[in-house]
């Protein structure tokens, strides 16, 4: 059986690992000539709109699936008129809509921060009276890992930062100081079944996610769950689900969906039952969904722009390295390190053996 | 950093899948044009002493190692004097011969059952009075799953099954009456550095394992380790080593080695902090070893000859398939089943729910 995926970065390349073992092959649709998941299965090489490629990934596959939202919607619509997508071009229209995807939060009941549309200057002036400075602009569509958002925090800089964001439509949300970013990673079956793991605390260094942790019984799991449950019952969703979400004094807000495995659950390959990428595997497939259940306690620190000496990570007892297998670039993620240990002290302990931007202040507050 | 593997099956198979985010790439030699690893890497196609592919091979990797035992020694050792070559060619020659592999047992005061080398007839007949009826006779080299290998039963049967031998160097054995079949693996640094999985309890089908349970706090642990340390160490041995033992009342006697990861160690994948593929791999590329510790109870289900459906193995909870990506034929190991769970009885309860020659005796006695 032969799974196709739009993408061939580290998720389709992680996808992939967890699948050879099930009997999947795969197949992927990506620009880059070097595109790191290539070595792992067929790589058809082209733009992710190119028509005759997308026919060939759509004849080739028994079953379609994305590794990121900015893929064109319409190459999933096209894809899904041939062999059976998921998750559904419904879900990807919402996360693909930053203004959508709080809409839809607040129809769900779900807390967000304030927000408003903003397609020209005089409707941001009109925003920040709503939601106050400071304030952070985003773009609708196509952002990611802290692309294409600013924040703004005095009246007389509205007019040069719009015009960077060239007339794109956007949204203005309140800046929230959050106590912790939190995110739940859940999977839908096709029967609806759903699973949820732990969530993870996340710290971000620069827009990036720097080092994720994961909090079996964290007091907000509940809560969280509940929340994901809505939107991807609301969704008909079939997959890997993630939600982001900031946690201010003692209450949930929903940040953003991700249709698909999450660089925060990276972590469940060694520290969960069932991992993140096993799961949207079985569930596109139809097939059983596996044990969530964390394993112990671990946590995930991402590699950017460089690796370390290969030595220095796997003398640190419980590390586990992974490697994309990409060219190094400044701020291009290029690989993490899961660290797993039996409880939260330990692991507090061998994360601070492991360097990252944010990850002294992180250990001290663990 | 590319690692060049003799042999392409999947032991080959599980390396790659290992050794990807370990920042690795992989050349298999391999005779068969459908070796089941060749998706994971490149795969040079042709005999194991085919001079010209053994020489691309060293040419090509790093470091070499092998996945079978019965690899030709001279292609071991042409390999170890262009590319860094693990395990040592000494180790490998020994593991080749049944008589060379008990006299070290001997040698090492390790207990091992009667046996006798045996050329002719007349020397059989001798074999037989020394070793008494029943007895096993089998060839020095080239045995594994039970092949190469007969149970001597009665005087009259022997001029028979000698001839069927065709004057092959052989052993004899006592056929023992042993209450257990175990099997410990352990891996051994470059610097020597020694660690251990918990053994594995073993029940084989027709000359084949069948299902190997991971023993955690076993009460012959230490015994075994001591065996296996005092090999390795006779042996200057890198890289993962299995010794398969009887428990005959009480006591270990050794059988066997083999100079590789091992069937009985498949478990390890979800069931140890570092599973065998990786730490053989850390081994041989002179990495930190990583944890062997188990995580819950598990044992592992060989899939021979043909696989199960997918949905009736995952519905099983705690149950992890891995398919080879094999053409099935009687006989061939396709795939196994990892089963996982936090306690002995509630393995022992998924075990039942999964059809094996062995295992409706193995639940019952476990």
């Amino acid at each position: 059986m032969k799974v196709g995926i739009l993408g061939g970065g580290q998720l389709a390349r992680m996808l992939a690992l967890a699948g050879h073992p099930l009997d999947l092959e795969f197949v992927f649709l990506d620009p880059a000539k070097d595109a790191c998941a290539a070595p792992l299965g067929k790589h058809l090489n082209g733009a992710l709109d190119n028509s005759l490629l997308l026919k060939e990934l759509g004849q080739r596959a028994d079953v379609v699936t994305f590794e990121f939202e900015n893929v064109p919607a319409a190459s999933v619509e096209l894809l899904a008129a041939t062999a059976p997508t998921f998750p559904p071009a419904g879900a990807l229209a919402v996360a693909q809509n930053r203004l959508s995807e709080k809409k839809l939060f607040q129809t769900l009941d779900i807390p967000v921060p304030s927000f408003a549309a903003v397609n020209d200057l005089d409707e941001l002036k009109q925003a920040i009276a709503f939601t106050g400075l400071p304030a952070v602009l985003k773009t609708r569509s196509q952002g990611y890992d802290g692309k294409g958002q600013v924040v703004l925090r005095r009246m007389d800089e509205l007019a040069q930062i719009w015009q960077d964001f060239e007339g794109t439509p956007s949204i203005l949300e309140t800046f929230v100081a959050f106590q912790r970013e939190l995110s739940i990673i859940s999977v839908r079956g096709q029967d609806g079944e759903m699973l949820f793991y732990p969530v993870s605390e996340n710290r971000h260094h620069q827009g990036v996610l720097d080092v994720a942790i994961s909090r079996p019984d964290d007091p907000m799991q509940q809560r969280a769950e509940g929340f994901v449950r809505r939107i991807a019952e609301e969704l008909n969703y079939v997959g890997v689900l993630t939600l982001e979400l900031f946690e201010i004094e003692g209450e949930l807000y929903a940040n953003e969906i991700a249709p698909r495995v999450h660089n925060s659950g990276h972590w469940t390959i060694e520290g969960a039952q069932t991992n993140q990428f096993e799961n949207h595997l079985r569930a596109i497939l139809n097939l059983p969904l596996g044990s969530t259940e964390a394993i112990g306690f671990s946590a995930m620190i991402n590699h950017i722009g460089s690796l370390p000496e290969r030595t220095e990570v796997l003398q640190v007892s419980g590390a586990h390295l992974h490697v994309y297998g990409k060219a190094c670039r400044p701020g291009r993620k290029v690989g993490h390190t899961t660290l797993q240990a039996k409880d939260e002290a330990t692991l507090q302990l061998r994360l601070s053996q492991l360097q990252t931007p944010t990850n002294k202040a992180f250990a001290a507050s663990g």
